[in-house]
């Protein structure tokens, strides 16, 4: 888990008096800017634009960007439009001519923006009071925010396509607080578009030709730089980004099943039948439980920071983060025992009693107790722990069967007789041994690539691209089991939801143990009988 | 894709003043005929009525139908009640009586029909004019509709199960667009019964003993001649069949997945978090974007015809129908290369670049660009098409593993020792060359089915049906690929819903082709083995 | 199905008027039961409580509680708080200090419960004259019913859970007949933890390590003693207990999916588009069907018990109940044929044709004729049996092949070079011949579990527990036919769902009897070739 020091003060009050925007000293002279606290290198590969002509990330020579990565990564990868040039509207700031057009254009956008908050900043004294903090701390008067005000670059004389720093410059606490994930470590919102990137087999699909069945993954990783895919365009609700639906299009499926644990567990249930009386104008530190929400959101729990305060980052109180890492405190029997084995790029094991991890345990609990006793709530959690101990144990079971079927020679075919590891001939020319961690690195050097790879996180590629015999069956049935099952059950289990826990979850995980077993029983036999046959 | 001439003068538009229904022709010599334009033989193998006691289609002779297809296939297979002869209050046309009686006997219908705009077409204005327009086509005063005037059939004195052809009496022009969907070619739904019983694994279960396994297939396919699949009786309410709930009984699973794709996109997020501010009483003529719907339903851009106009027959703009026919502009490698090597059954390869399709686009493009900038939706639309390109092309190179084993002799058991291709004894003997294609209709006559059929779209047998070792895993694990999770693929990248097109669509297509790829090596390491074997 | 003689005198009527109540004979001589009526060991494996230091059960040696128990089942494992005694409070009887701590500790608690019928039980006329009922039943004026009547265990002076003892102090009507679930035979409700706790492979997975594996079973079956898994807490709504999602949270997934399909299906679409509408405030025999529902509710069909009346008792109209056991009237090729061979611990084979289950039928008839005719809701129920009939035969061919292989020699590895049946060294120290059947108990006696079990429903130990090599992955591919894909098609088909009923229920029951035909076939061939290879 890489941690960038960011070094900003921020507040922790999202939504509270206008006197306090007074208060804050005004931070013009640091625009919002998404790469802050990054490596130098990132700036060059993420941040710079380059249109679709080259890609992003570490990998950017194996892959071509998606055509709709021009929208969804808009820093990097956008470009101006070449039928109709629209730079001498924004040179004669014509504001006047965007309704005109777009009203007969795109009307379904036109009349969006206008029940929205930005045509009528003022409409409400809530909204006055937000619009007033926002216009000290930026000196503008806004009566309006405008197509023109988001969309002209005035610089380049362009359309551009709104990232986080453009909505930042009005919004900054909110920008701040969700810059503040890269403190949390990955998995997280505002580094997913690295995370995509960053892997090999993701630039190794492109370069195979699967750049568009990719689809799926891109339109996710776009979270890292547009705030759109909470809060809708062209209404940019604060409301329905207080709604658990804003969350699910991307927090669903066999990673995080959040929509359906949550979703069919009481506390979705209940908020599915009293949703209409739920009060999600109020912001999220001024609801009631039990009055405003009769059951949690989303939001409520996750954007709940410690002490009664919330906070624009949904990461911030993650503990065992998205299932994946090993915990310490528990004996391995595979690899997972050294496992990181050096990675860099990795997260070390997580352990769950340190001091940040017990803080954060507190915090949740403040969440929990109000509505449920403090014992039931730290028994809740404790129970989920042990879930994941036992579920992480069981992974380390099948693991073990998988690798000492590997080294035993049983493997078929062989590493040596199929193709490498996604991106071999890329890996070690484009990462260091400072990044790799050295065992890796020469692995990759000397070896390149002709050796299997099992388990959290490098195994994963399986599920991603299939390559000539590689992985084989046996490898992916394991890819199943400790990243589809275990995070089914995890998610499904913290989430009070039954049938995920069980049945999506530790019920998959015994039966793909069985695959596991059988299908190594079988590749045992087969080779030995094999030998025989061909010995004799 | 077989077409067949209609040649009928349809109005395109659905909606419109009262003054248009006075200037159409009046259509009374020429009732409403769901076979219209069928070839001869369809009429007396899906229309003669025979109650229970036949099957339907060129394979009757080899399946009874269902119980519920009495219901659900009235024109074919309803029977008369025996227990409660109706045709004396039909004969003194005892319209009083239908009420009074199932007031008690089925009261829910009766209120259900007493909320509806058949028991008050005047209620409202919209309703009134509608009605109108009704009654100077039929020449006929229109104060209720009454049980009566759908369910008595004056002609046999019995009472009959309402299909299109009755209600099409009034709603002309619905039907007429309804069985344009004949002209786009399957999959529709006005052939979706013959769909079912054209296929030979269908009857074949049917003969096997899993005629009521199939009730589930019936249930969808019960929508080749009724109109309540859409607008539930007895209400019949156009407006609920304005909403994507509509559809989606029948619109979801692996074939199909639109409701989880649609539902789970942010378009279906944000229509089901504002759906009480949709305005459903509306004609989508009228629907104005932004403001009666923040977001599409599936009626609005799949009944969009072209130039603002709606159409009452939601495939008319498909380009990639279901997503199973390859297209054109690939380069094959496996037998798909020839497909359909002279199969007439099943559709020639998709060109999606055809005058047809490339005139289908841009009025996708026409329904997209009410919220979206054009350059935004071609390049979504080109997106999609990439995908499937990317999808058909790993299909390919699946079913080429399969068919080379096969050639090699490694399929196990071997076609000669199982269960031969799915009614190979009835195929030839009931479909003629000119309909199945010379080589496939000789390869039936020859071998007699003791051939692999691999593939879209015949190879699809697998999924519905079990032989004696036939189909193998293999075969089906090809079928999942190309069937199951293609489709998946495709519609979750169609719809936007990145879940669906990564996690249930390409992720499981490349795990699946790791499975396809072990279990051919290891066929062929058996095969040898066994070989080596028996031969020492 | 054991069925215990209860001997109440029930009411079936649940909501008449306030006469009724006067007229019942007091029961406050037997106060409410949960255990009235089981077999003398139950209570002290059940009942009797020991917080969490023992298990429950007959294997109560073999497991641990998860901590959570002492939630779920609070009879057996509840453990008075340490870190805050409350005694004190519950002897000088200080009602006040509850709502005044618990205003800060829980609000969100505390707000539920002010909105709640118990603290305002005379709020309606409605509500008055339940109130005034129970005032009659149990001699007691109910102005408030406070926390303290619920969790004050004023014997103990301890904070207590409540459970439906509790509860049906004021409620005995609907304990009463939640209680006669016990009649009907498992699967029910109120057996629930019985269900968990006497098969061997939970307290075998518990022994192994995964009892925090099995946080989805308990989380379900806490359904046994609490009546807030379907009232939630601290509404105790009535008119949520009414509405489908109450059941959702347990009623999902691969063995009942009854929210997938019923929510899915036309009755569970129209629910949902206007549910707003239906009034759930009616008691269930005061609704009318078309007007206060359009379409019934899992409670209206359910819950109905005959002639009009409606029970607090949804199985009472089980035929095929779970869909688990084979029915009689059907050739068996497999040992289903004998089944259950003397097992007493599980039912007899169903049969549907059984006076008792034809009455139930004439009952479901009763319900659907509010809305459908009588001869369409027999054809329906009538299909679904043709339907059942069919996969159990399915499942029979499919357990043929796998006992004929095992029976062979070809299992891999053999039952002698596995590991045991789960608990093997447990059962027939706990259970006596009586209770398993003499074979079965024979068979642990003398064989220690080395034996296969395969199928209904001592096999499905292979979807919750994976020893070494035991089951094998053929014995799983049959579980997930006969369990998981079965289930679906069952309740797929009984609610109208297509496709439940045929993609996730008969299409996959067919593609799993493709891979259990595919690896018995290579199972033999592999046994054959490694007999010549070693002999050789």
């Amino acid at each position: 888990m890489k941690k960038f020091g960011i070094g900003l003060c921020l507040s922790a009050m999202l939504f509270t008096s206008v006197a306090w925007a007074a208060e804050q000293p005004l931070k013009k002279e640091t625009p919002p800017d998404l790469y802050e606290g990054t490596p130098d290198w990132y700036r060059a590969v993420y941040k710079d634009n380059v249109g679709l002509r080259e890609g992003s990330g570490p990998f950017k020579d194996y892959f071509k960007p998606q055509m709709l990565d021009m929208y969804w990564q808009p820093n990097r990868h956008y470009e101006p439009m070449k039928n109709l040039d629209h730079s001498i509207f924004i040179e004669k700031e014509r504001r006047d001519l965007c309704v005109t057009c777009h009203e007969e254009a795109t009307p379904g956008v036109v009349r969006d923006w206008r029940s929205s908050g930005h045509k009528n900043p003022k409409s409400t004294p809530y909204l006055s009071a937000r619009t007033s903090e926002i216009e000290k701390r930026t000196n503008r008067i806004l009566n309006e925010v405008h197509c023109f005000d988001c969309h002209a670059d005035t610089k380049t004389k362009q359309i551009r396509m709104p990232t986080g720093e453009v909505c930042g410059e009005c919004h900054r606490p909110q920008f701040d607080d969700f810059l503040r994930e890269r403190e949390v470590g990955r998995p997280n919102h505002v580094q997913s578009w690295e995370a995509n990137t960053i892997v090999p087999w993701y630039a190794e699909a492109a370069r195979r030709g699967y750049l568009y069945g990719q689809h799926g993954c891109d339109l996710c990783h776009s979270g890292a730089e547009k705030c759109d895919v909470c809060h809708t365009r062209h209404k940019f609700s604060a409301a329905e980004g207080r709604q658990p639906e804003a969350c699910i299009t991307c927090h669903m499926g066999p990673d995080h099943p959040d929509a359906e644990s949550y979703g069919e567990s009481k506390h979705g249930v209940i908020y599915h039948k009293e949703e209409e009386h739920f009060d999600f104008t109020r912001p999220l530190s001024e609801v009631r439980p039990g009055k405003d929400y009769r059951t949690p959101t989303c939001q409520f729990c996750h954007m709940y920071e410690k002490h009664g305060r919330f906070i624009h980052n949904p990461v911030m109180k993650g503990i065992w983060r998205m299932g994946t890492i090993p915990p310490k405190n528990l004996e391995y029997t595979s690899s997972l025992k050294d496992y990181p084995y050096g990675i860099k790029i990795i997260s070390d094991k997580i352990d769950i009693y340190s001091e940040e991890n017990v803080a954060k345990r507190s915090y949740w609990l403040e969440v929990c107790a109000k509505c449920h006793s403090d014992r039931f709530a730290d028994t809740y959690l404790k129970s989920l722990d042990e879930f994941m101990f036992q579920a992480h144990t069981l992974a380390d079971r099948a693991q073990k069967i998988v690798e000492d079927l590997i080294a035993d020679g049983y493997l078929y075919p062989s590493a040596a007789d199929r193709d490498p590891y996604p991106l071999s001939d890329g890996i070690e020319k484009q990462l260091s041994p400072a990044f790799l961690g050295e065992p890796i690195y020469n692995a990759f050097k000397t070896l390149k690539g002709k050796f299997p790879v099992v388990g959290p996180i490098l195994g994963v590629y399986g599920m991603f691209l299939q390559q000539q015999d590689n992985p084989s069956n046996i490898e992916n049935m394991y890819n199943r089991l400790w990243f589809w099952y275990k995070l089914q059950g995890y998610k499904g289990t913290a989430h009070v939801q039954q049938d995920v826990s069980w049945w999506w979850g530790q019920a998959p995980m015994m039966m793909e143990f069985t695959k596991i077993q059988s299908e190594a029983a079988r590749l045992r036999r087969e080779g030995r009988i094999e030998k025989v046959t061909l010995t004799k």
